[in-house]
């Protein structure tokens, strides 16, 4: 029998694949499972998107443009401009999904046994994309204490050899929540220029900030033009993650046009979901407002939920759905599970991330879970009150056994 | 400036895509180009696909499960199993595309400096992924006067070496429109089993088969269970090219864990594309047979037309929609620019795909162009035409130079 690459035995599982079967068990128990695990949003996509999709009118599903419709770049660079942000159309190549992207990213500006630098916790398929790209990542640890804020210069730069070609960051973070600010945005800047490295920022989060605070875009800063990859999607931005929609965008010519045959060589992204993606861009602020508003609500009623369980320490998210909570348990894994398999608080119980899945340094992170606040308020309200129940019975239980 | 990767460097840049600006300036004087360099069939799509598009009814776009919608890949699994090919759900995963299964594929069974063996001519971006992977393309060249039938067994043998990881085929075949027969597909079985190596299978264009000619797939072949990787697509059976959906089967569990976990880092195959390609799964046996019927037309018009011209040699082709000729000049890559830039017939020209990009050989196939058949058959004719008027022009001018 023929033997699977290295790389296909090396490709990491999600962090909650292995969980989904101790879901099933729960379930067939007859036990409700409250989902603080995905990343799937339960807000509504903009009508004008899936209106888009209602009212196509064409005969042949054809091929778009390899580097996405014309007309979509042209009316996204347009968003970008109003949004501040410095993006031309021939800046910008549409990808299936952010997913796609980063693939483009770490292909056009890395070899096998290249070396990327990215702050953890980090979102758990970097891991995947650098695998299947042959790319070593090497994570700079940022920790609970200082609210996932940006390691040092100096811890950066300890890490940087002559196979280092990029820093990775994402921004604002998944799983952290953390909204680097201008002046991290700086010093990140600043070290790119110095070490000659890429500078790949995830803001596919970008428009979720809350408390005022405002997002700084890579794109956005002078003398960073051929340093700066921005990866963007549609998937959090209109809760329409199932488009598969996003975009790789950099004024790096030489990087836009390794990335273009890339593009070429898979032919094209969706056309219909372009078609949802383009209709999209004219969502009436209110829709934004409105979910802003909403996920706000949601982190301060996770937050404050969770303050009250004894032992829990969180660090308040300033953007994207997302947070770490630290448990005293020891092992968030084995919890998790317990969780689903032999856990229910009125038959009700909760399924959690553990957050060991988005650290690359083994052994860091095993009492710490992500929560993403994509449930109503009432949900999260009851999700967390089974925490609260559940964390001193299996302290209980495992101090006794 | 950080300089880019290597691999970006060395993506081959698709065989068309040079001659586009010289196909703008044709365009701009005025000549009407016919395109025969294209694989973006000219044939409605199923009717049933678009009405399903049209009658979503999704608030919220989400992410499909990872290996695709259960519900399309149990009625997939139906379809394959009525065509007598042996299929089961837990064979399929759903991508983006063929192109995306290709990957996977190539993924999931080769690490960086694999050798995977190809008979040449073939598909242009299998060079690209192969590329994209950090795999090396050993071409086994088949050739026109055989009507490019697979190469001798021994052929492949002596290009086996310990790296070698695959054999990949693609039938019928773009460029050539061969065929393979139950024969040659026994041979290969045989072959990658004494050798312990992965066989994979691009069928993408299995509908298309003229003469009465049966398509044999690799999945049918008893034995080869943990060899036989099946690449699949919906573009051209339903002419559906902008769905972006395929997908990747094989029984081998081993190599479809690890594409599983390809899958998962990128989330999701498109959503509603997916619906569309369910939907598609009720096409009436009516739309292929005329389907067919005009593609088998259009090849009879063309071959006829093409053999009038002298000192052109073609090999009829028995499948897929596309014929590689041969041309009485000495660079057809020259000539396909020259078509465009210099030459016109009563204000028309034609655009016709160098075949050198097919090659992976250089010096190869230097005179011969691939000509896609998915123009109207009047078009077809013109087109022709135009080329047989063209060829004296062109080897007077480069005779007399
Ligand atoms: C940080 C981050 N980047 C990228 C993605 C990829 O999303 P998509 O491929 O749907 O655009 C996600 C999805 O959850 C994400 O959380
Ligand atoms: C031989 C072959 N394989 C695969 C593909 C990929 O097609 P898609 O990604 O649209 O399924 C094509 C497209 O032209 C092709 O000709």
């Amino acid at each position: 029998m023929p033997t699977i690459s290295k790389k296909g035995t090396q490709m990491p599982e999600s962090p909650i694949r292995k969980l989904v079967p101790f879901a099933e068990i729960a379930k067939k128990k007859g036990n409700k499972v409250f989902h603080l695990n995905i990343g799937q949003p339960d807000i509504k996509t903009p009508e004008v998107a899936m209106e888009a999709v209602k009212n196509i009118d064409l005969t042949i599903l054809e091929y778009s443009h390899s580097a996405g419709n014309e007309s979509y770049r042209t009316k996204l660079s347009a968003s970008y401009i109003k949004q501040g942000v410095s993006v031309n159309k021939e800046d910008i190549i549409i990808t299936t999904g952010g997913s796609e992207a980063l693939l483009f990213a770490i292909g056009s500006t890395m070899d096998q046994g290249d070396e990327i630098i990215i702050p953890e916790p980090f979102y758990a398929n970097y891991n995947g994309f650098s695998t299947a790209s042959g790319v070593t990542v090497v994570p700079v640890i940022s920790t609970i204490d200082t609210g996932f804020s940006l390691p040092a210069v100096a811890d950066f730069e300890k890490l940087i050899t002559p196979k280092t070609k990029a820093i990775l960051i994402c921004n604002p973070g998944n799983p952290t929540g953390y909204l680097y600010s201008k002046e991290e945005i700086m010093q990140l800047a600043e070290l790119v220029q110095k070490h000659d490295l890429f500078l790949i920022s995830d803001e596919v989060y970008r428009e979720f900030t809350y408390d005022g605070d405002v997002h700084y875009s890579v794109m956005n800063i002078p003398g960073l033009e051929q340093h700066a990859i921005m990866i963007d999607s549609v998937s959090k931005r209109y809760s329409m993650c199932g488009a598969r929609i996003g975009a790789m965008v950099s004024k790096n010519k030489e990087v836009m046009n390794a990335a273009m045959k890339f593009a070429q060589a898979r032919l094209s992204p969706p056309t219909i979901e372009q078609i949802a993606a383009e209709a999209a861009l004219d969502t009436p602020k209110s829709y934004f407002d409105e979910v802003i508003g909403e996920y706000r609500e949601r982190r301060d009623t996770l937050i404050e939920e969770l303050s009250q369980i004894e032992g829990v320490i969180i660090s308040k998210p300033k953007g994207a759905f997302y947070c770490i909570a630290q448990l005293p348990i020891d092992n968030a894994d084995a919890f998790a599970q317990w969780l689903l398999e032999s856990y229910d608080l009125n038959g009700e119980t909760v399924m959690v991330a553990p957050a060991a899945g988005f650290y690359s340094t083994p052994g860091v992170g095993l009492n710490q879970v992500r929560i993403a606040y994509v449930l109503k308020k009432d949900d999260l309200i009851s999700a967390v009150r089974i925490l609260k129940a559940a964390i001193p019975a299996y302290q209980a239980m495992t101090q006794k056994g």
